[in-house]
């Protein structure tokens, strides 16, 4: 599998800008990708406030999910971006992946909302999802529930072969990008992209640092600070070579369970 | 509280010599440490066979206790060793730590056994264990059992602020060293050290790359590739400081059950 991450300098509030500046990414990659991540909240930006994620929310059926589908259906291309989710009176922090045929294959609600922000906004989801894609199983999680090794873990217990994680992470966090994403992946046998913010939004400057990581914890991708798009190709047999190597789930002898 | 790690430089097979080798640790760093470490099965080194551990192997009060209890009374400084216990018929590979009067603190048997050859050796431990010292709470793991996030969110669990791990690692896990144990003592909120051996054992070469890392996953001390004693000074405001700024087992919605 050819995976692109779409490290974005967002417009925030603007997500007829968003979905321009989707297309045009997904319309250079098409062919060479098969499967195009962006970050978290993608649609409107991570930091608008409230009052306006309220007011841009949309159902996962809403028309900037339309137009992803379309997207994906002219270029061929599977896509997962963020958005906030409306589901009747409540709202979610919530990733959406469309196949290349345009239809929706998993919706993610993020489990664990790391601020007062985001708790004065969302309700948190409650469960792991996973979709199947080419020859991977994939299962989404968003920005702070990546730093829970447990996530990751439920995620490989759940089968996925490939975990996603959309995020908006600060420049002064930059040791989640580059020293804990490679080490869960390590540690659950997993590849894990993590798809990041580039530049300022509001009073918050992101790290960029977008990473495509592979299940022995080696990392195949690592963007910049700027905007970029960055690519890896997945092979089945890297994440067998590695758990034969590292039988962490095997061996582990702690058990798991929730989320509650 | 001042803590030392020996990155030894193993005389296998050969208990007199090692406690040799720890007293002139110990002494030289007596009223300079609070705490010493030793890699994993230092009394007999890691890698003598199943016929010549079964051998050596001693109770936890037995001979080579006494003289690790000697040199910590006459010290006053705790110890914390690695060594093939004897119970009865069951060997077991543990770590126990005796106060700076030489009274012993705690005795922990590695839970996570990573290989067929310490599988037919050992029996694997069946419990996290915490002592006190200072005004730190410490629990052991041995090698293989930090490499599992949950090990250590167990540790975290029973009340630990610092993590001590005795590990006999090779070169070509390097990672586990250098990238792991950071993110390790980061995603629990503990200091961590990591006491590994160094230089040549038999067919095995060591990794050496001891190191103290701290609750906000920065490295405070790290050996090179050969023997070595690093050390660094813990702060209890570091521990309350990296949960305040990361609550991650606070905000965690995964809950852990075992060692099964």
């Amino acid at each position: 599998m050819r995976l692109a991450l779409f490290q974005n300098d967002c417009h925030p509030g603007d997500p007829a800008g968003q979905l321009g500046a989707l297309a045009r990414v997904a319309r250079d990659w098409a062919g060479r990708a098969d499967l195009l991540v962006t970050p978290e909240l993608f649609m409107t930006g991570y930091r608008i406030g409230a009052e306006a994620t309220r007011h841009l929310a949309e159902p996962a059926s809403g028309p900037f999910a339309d137009g992803v589908a379309a997207l994906a259906r002219e270029t061929g291309m599977a896509i997962l971006y963020g958005f906030p989710e409306r589901d009747g009176a409540r709202l979610y922090n919530s990733a959406q992946v469309f196949d290349g045929a345009g239809q929706p294959l998993a919706l993610y609600r993020k489990i664990h909302l790391p601020n007062d922000e985001e708790r004065a906004i969302f309700t948190p989801g409650d469960r792991i999802v996973t979709f199947d894609l080419l020859a991977f199983r994939v299962a989404p999680l968003i920005c702070y529930d990546v730093e829970f090794p447990e996530s990751v873990r439920a995620c490989a217990a759940a089968g996925a072969d490939l975990v996603l994680a959309p995020t908006a992470l600060r420049q002064h966090w930059r040791q989640i990008a580059e020293m804990m994403m490679p080490v869960r992946a390590l540690e659950s046998g997993v590849y894990l992209a993590y798809c990041n913010q580039a530049g300022v939004e509001a009073d918050w400057a992101y790290a960029g640092l977008s990473c495509i990581c592979a299940p022995d914890g080696s990392v195949l991708a690592r963007a910049g600070s700027g905007a970029e798009v960055i690519v890896a190709t997945l092979e089945r047999a890297a994440i067998s070579a590695a758990r034969s190597r590292l039988p962490y789930r095997q061996d582990g002898r702690f058990s798991l369970s929730g989320p509650n």
